[in-house]
């Protein structure tokens, strides 16, 4: 529970580098990052090094006992390296060069740049990687931000020509696989194979797919590239990337399997008026709060790819300047926004940016300080949170590392699957459905009972649970089903699990294929409703609508005994329960939603509670925590738990923290 | 009125074909399209072709009674014939190429693969031309379809100069036609001559129809290409070409002519979802019906292009999988759907597909078996489609081939022009305002009156019919004039009609041009108005609003006595009479159109009726079909009429046929 | 205070020229426009010039004493001579070549373009710059049309580098006004540097608005060229060019500095219909009119770019053809936009075109005749003006020369800045603000209170107004803090003033910059406003809702006293009041913004009135203009006033003329 700050030393005259230092120190920041966009600072010209700057700067810090992040400079490659080789450089889907000029002109499948890449981070290890400064290092920046993960230049052809061979081995075994007999579409050698962009329509979406998963597998090559090198020169330094909102182009996981420590970079204003997956009516409500599930559902997401440890890189301390529009946030967002991050088990959490700065694309980006160099109203939250985890150290008399090591498994797991999501994407079937919408909406729903969730992945083991959801589980291979069928808690399984096999087929069982398994249903015909069509559903658990995905279900009990617990007004089955199993297979309205979750964690023995509006908890061990995002004051206690800080009436962005006293 | 399935031998192990084949007599089909996206697996490498699939399917289909519908492999080249002539790929307007990966991956235009499709076309003719199993050809699949006509390739070019040479002759000529002297456009050679894209604003109305005249006669000659080979080697087979719905970017006439059967793929559900042309309460109102007028307007159309002859070659079993969203079929829609179609005369309809494929582009579009094999709800309304011609055969008496000789022709002629299409979408002049658009509401207007209608060419003979509509023909040349003046029924010309010349102008006389031979209007001025803006409108024939396309006319009454029967709130007239002729200057909303068509059919000495929502009607000679793609359920009876088939109480999908008594 | 009309001769045959010339004088007008489109008849084939039809049609314009301004024909260069010089042409932002094929196809930083252009301009500068009937000369054509200002072709690139190497001298001063340490956007000389397209994500802001403004030197420089050679064959003659509505991507003032009279092309109808500035209810409400605002505002603004010169060189005569939607105008719309034009001070309304083209792009585009050469509606409208100048001039006593002296100077200004345009386009920070839509609502707000505006340059003097508004001048520098400093009236701050320093830098001191030296206040924080979001505002000057646009003040007076006159419901100061200058941090609703301009125009001592709706007022001297562009007829007198032409009572397009008896 401790605080960094994202640091441009190279923005600022040398003379005001020890104030800076003395101010971070003032408002209780212990980590710095810095680095990350310097490389031509670091190499004005080819082979051309000046350290003198990051060394100066590094001391400074050093001196005032802050910890620093060092970045590798590879996000911005430098004019005169890019002019090297031009074939380092993305191409955009319609064959466009993506060039210089502003950040993360490069793909991740050239090997010119992976040379560069490998030279500038050996440099820099070697220079730092025992420097009593640093504590960590951040790999690049935000892998895939500006949409950088698809790339058609010639380098991502060959790229995926080896991918595709090294996984298929011989060309028919790939038109196999892929079904290439339709539309003609055989190759008949690896070298045939074109990218899958500007074909006259669709592209196979196994095609797609296999590419998605090889741009994937580029970034998690190039990732580890600098891990190795890193992992060589500065041993016993935490390795990080810092992962973003809502993005979902590789697999995280994967990445994060290189890694110490998985980061992410939280902008909740920015991400709520940006992105589709919020309607209006929520747009207007959380303007200045961001949604009450959007800070959850990533600390929940990227705990799981850092194998538990979770960092917060870049916390957004005002307005931003990349969204639509950019309101300010509420008094006391920012400190309600760095504490739910804790209470998903964050260890830090860093502000970006330390000073505002008055030129260049982010110059509308505030800081903790203004371009002034005077105290920003987020400088103030943030040493509000110092103060806060000070008391709250001293109420439970441990030590702030005690804090941190308090436990962070959540009650509920919930299966967050990138594979699957490419595979919807690529063919939705309806504009209304999208694996991402869906699978946060269930993740509210369940957070909206009160209960503390974990998003695993689909490779982990699922013991330690007494409820498990796979809101959309495409591909369950055999291995995955054991691992299922072992589970000894309730297991829900959400329309469009196992409807599809790894080749991106239907399987010969038709959806949702393994899981028949565990529940006796076959998915007759899938129904993908209009946006505003609903179908009424009800049931002895619940009553409302289907919207968005409609399965017509076919249930039948073989030895089990199975129950239908929802179903449509001509009487075909929506919700199935067999044993311990539930397959749901429609997307219902969210009220229902919530009513479903209820039920099964009550089934399972959880205890549910329906929060007010604006409200939510979150549970470390014995310490709970509640959140106010609404507009509305209430009135928040909890039997059998004491209240260690705040009030029982929650205002706009206000929270409070129990101990369970039992 | 037999029944067809669309099928591919070449997805599915031969172990099955036998089973397919007994299962497809099983339900009544009697007609089997393949091949036509085979040619990978029947050349799958250069020059290497490989029959023996192909023999051995057909061998099954012939020995089961099946009759074969054999496709040209043409709509997909496989990868190593465009690697050979990358010149024969199309290119995009943005001049991007529009390679391999999906389909109809080549331009008309290329000469290139004009030969390749000679080579493939002559070798499979010869092979299979006197097949017994063969019954018919399909010439290459939906031309057109992913947006394929017009392309931008220097093939495109060459055939572009050629083409103006041979119309012009000399490029003064072309200068004046054009009227080059506007903006300096002149040229002094057809090889200054650039195709209509990338040009800085709009290129010249004129450049861009006769661009897409070009486009379209590389169709016709492309199709005349392959039935050329196809009368050589396979005399006496009907030639077929496949049709798509609201696709006009080619004239479906021209191409027409050198064919025996016009077929079209029809997927009612899929065109609801996904046109302009429908309004929202209508997608919502028809979602699992489809429109009621969308299978009759193009069933009529088609027939027409089809010179009489008309088949349904893929007919939409299930949901789909393109559309914006893919709803399932109501109960009893496939069933509703086919008799629409025998109604307007159909002979065969066939759906599509056989089995669903579990991989690829399609894999989530129904067949009449599911992918694992089993009969899919629409086999059953096609079982049951096969029942009814039976029973109403043996009603009436007649053998099913006597049934398909009945009369299908219609009461009313609608004049449908793809060339008019082409000159209106070019200029609308208001974004309100879309030939189809306007046309399909004349056809439905007319339609709900329980009329049975013909679209003809503009180039067709009128006579025998009592009444005439023109919604919107550009130009009318002296000869087309020449057949107008001679009709004795009543002639209606909509807006716009006879606006324009040959070469894209405004005639000498102002519009409507060539129409005051027969209606001594002018166009003063035309006020295309605004979306949601309306103006009032009344008179002897009705009440109602102008929307989308008002034109301000003088009615100058010369020698012949003349009649405003609509009129403006400030007197201008909208709708003139003049002896049997009409001129309605403005686009008026449906109510006010139906009242129209209706005192005009009443005028003709047709009967009409205003039918309920979602009810229509088609005859056949005596035989009356009634139909309903409502939601609610209607009491439908014809006096003079006797039931052969249904009850009176016609719920959503149901359907009845009637036998005139007198 | 007289009439002109675009006459293209080259379209017509000879034997018609003498009538044309007959009908013009008939109606009234006295200078006709030529030549602007036509190379490709002057030079039908490289070096091969023709003159004749030129010299004939000239000929018969001034045998009948009119006046004509003849074009340079450069807008439209003849496809032979786009074949010599391929890299003349554009390219689009996408990196796609703008080709032949209608108008505007080069770009203005093409060298070998230039060149020609020089050439031709000489060439018909020789021949016709002594010629009797040249009156007047056009250069070139609608500079900027289709969206022609930003190039990315190789000569663009070229010309940026030579641009910026002469505006920073070293790469090293570029490197650090650019703020190109920022995401190492760092160069090691001018040829590194790229155009900024095609970037990864948005480049340098500094970088884009210095693209901008060098393409708008470019512009100038193109122009300069021109005039040049005008000035030297042509003495005496005025040179002008014919600017747009809402277009804003070059300098005209800067432009204006080698012209001797603005003039621009006024489309009130198609304007409105077309531009995101106006709402839905505007457009409907004045659909047939314009909106009340668009043609006053464009006079004043380009009155000020013609030093006090202004023509009207296209007036919209009836439907156009390129809107969205092109709906005729009312009855006397034509002569009230003419008037309206008067009473800004223009000299000469020309009509666009003579008559309507049957042929080409524009044949939907009306004109003073008709295509079978009839008078149309717009011909009797603007014979009506002349008799009403007649009138008048009978009236006062007084010739039309004299009517045309009259003052045309505003009560008050405001100031109207190319290059804050730019730098808030390029950074919005909400997608709700935009300069334009802020500018013309202040300027709206203004003139709905009777008021008569100038628009003048930020280089301007400002003496002699009481009241001076800068609504957004994002750069304020020294220089012209002085002459705000000396300026005697009241001076009211928009929102975003002084907030950015010319190298798109946030000033040291933070916005509004250099304001503070005029009125104590900082801003804080920039909260900009979701769309539909608002903030209540209130105090002594009114009450109402901030909207789009939210700064958060420190009102900090030191010496001087400071007055708050509104502020947000939580207290932070909206609108301070110090001395006579007035810093308004919001953009407000347009009530408010009324209010607001009322109590500052009151305590500057100027006269104002609530004008009802659709009404507006223009004085010149003692003479006033009184408007309708309402649907609803008004009494409108003045007291102190006397009526000279028109009635009280102004019904829908009706105006009256009035003389101050005091």
């Amino acid at each position: 529970m401790k605080l960094g700050v994202c640091y441009y030393p190279e923005h600022w005259p040398k003379a005001r580098w020890v104030q800076d230092a003395q101010q971070m120190r003032e408002i209780g920041i212990e980590y710095v990052r810095v680095g990350e966009f310097s490389w031509s600072r670091l190499e004005p010209a080819p082979g051309e090094l000046d350290w003198s700057w990051l060394d100066e700067s590094l001391a400074v810090l050093h001196q005032h006992g802050l910890k620093v992040v060092l970045g590798t400079p590879t996000p911005t490659p430098p004019k005169w390296l890019v002019d090297q080789h031009p074939d380092m450089l993305a191409k955009d889907e319609n064959g466009n060069v993506r060039g210089f000029g502003s950040r993360r002109h490069y793909t991740f499948a050239s090997t010119s740049y992976r040379t560069e890449v490998d030279r500038i981070v050996t440099l820099m290890a070697q220079r730092y990687g025992e420097h009593p400064a640093v504590y960590a290092w951040q790999t690049d920046n935000e892998y895939g931000c500006h949409d950088t993960i698809l790339s058609y230049a010639d380098a991502d052809l060959i790229a995926f020509r080896i991918w595709l061979k090294e996984k298929y081995g011989s060309i028919s075994e790939l038109n196999t696989a892929w079904g290439n007999v339709f539309w003609s579409m055989e190759y008949r050698s690896f070298d045939e194979i074109e990218l899958p962009n500007l074909t006259v329509t669709e592209a196979n979406p196994i095609h797609r797919l296999d590419f998605q998963r090889c741009c994937s597998d580029q970034v998690v090559a190039y990732n580890k590239l600098q891990t190795e090198i890193l992992r060589k020169f500065s041993p016993d330094r935490d390795l990080i990337h810092n992962y973003m909102g809502f993005f979902t182009a590789f697999d995280h996981y994967k990445v994060g399997n290189d890694l110490d420590i998985a980061s992410w970079d939280t902008y909740p204003l920015g991400f709520l008026d940006q992105e589709d997956i919020y309607r209006d009516d929520e747009k207007q409500r959380y303007m200045r709060t961001g949604h009450p599930d959007f800070g959850a559902f990533h600390h929940d997401l990227y705990r799981a790819c850092g194998k538990g440890r979770l960092w917060i890189m870049e916390q957004q301390p005002g307005p931003v300047n990349w969204a639509p529009h950019n309101p300010a946030p509420a008094n006391g967002a920012v400190r309600l926004w760095t504490w739910e991050a804790f209470s998903h088990g964050a260890e830090v959490v860093s502000y970006f940016r330390w000073r505002q700065a008055p030129f260049a694309q982010e110059q509308m980006h505030a800081g903790l300080l203004r371009t002034d160099g005077e105290y920003a109203e987020a400088a103030f939250e943030a040493k509000q949170v110092s103060s806060d985890v000070e008391q709250l150290a001293h109420q439970l008399d441990l030590s702030v590392d005690d804090l941190m090591a308090l436990p962070s498994k959540g009650q509920v797991a919930l299966v967050f699957d990138y594979d699957s999501c490419w595979t919807f994407d690529i063919q939705p079937q309806s504009n209304a459905y999208r694996y991402m919408s869906w699978f946060y909406r269930c993740y509210e729903a369940i957070r909206k009972l009160g209960l503390s969730i974990d998003i695993v992945s689909p490779q982990s083991e699922f013991e330690g649970y007494e409820m498990l959801v796979l809101p959309a589980q495409a591909n369950i291979d055999q291995e995955m089903l054991l691992r299922l069928q072992a589970f000894e808690g309730r297991i829900l399984f959400g329309p469009r699990s196992g409807s599809k096999t790894s080749d991106y087929r239907i399987p010969d069982n038709l959806a949702p294929g393994k899981v028949q398994a565990l529940v006796d249903v076959v998915v007759e015909r899938v129904d993908a409703l209009p946006k505003h069509t609903q179908l009424n559903v009800y049931g002895s658990w619940g009553r409302g609508a289907i919207q968005n995905w409609h399965e017509q279900l076919k249930a039948e009990p073989k030895e089990r005994p199975q129950e239908v617990l929802l179903k449509t007004d001509n009487g075909t089955p929506v919700l199935v329960k067999q044993l311990n199993s539930y397959y749901l297979g429609s997307c219902v309205d969210d009220g229902l939603l919530e009513q479903i979750f209820s039920r099964l964690a009550q089934s399972s023995g959880l205890t549910t509670n329906f929060l007010p509006e604006g409200i939510r908890v979150r549970d470390r061990g014995p310490i709970r925590f509640a959140f106010n995002y609404g507009n509305e004051t209430r009135e928040i206690t909890f039997s059998g738990y004491e209240k260690l800080l705040g009030s029982n009436a929650l205002g706009q962005c206000d929270l409070s923290i129990w101990r369970a006293t039992s």
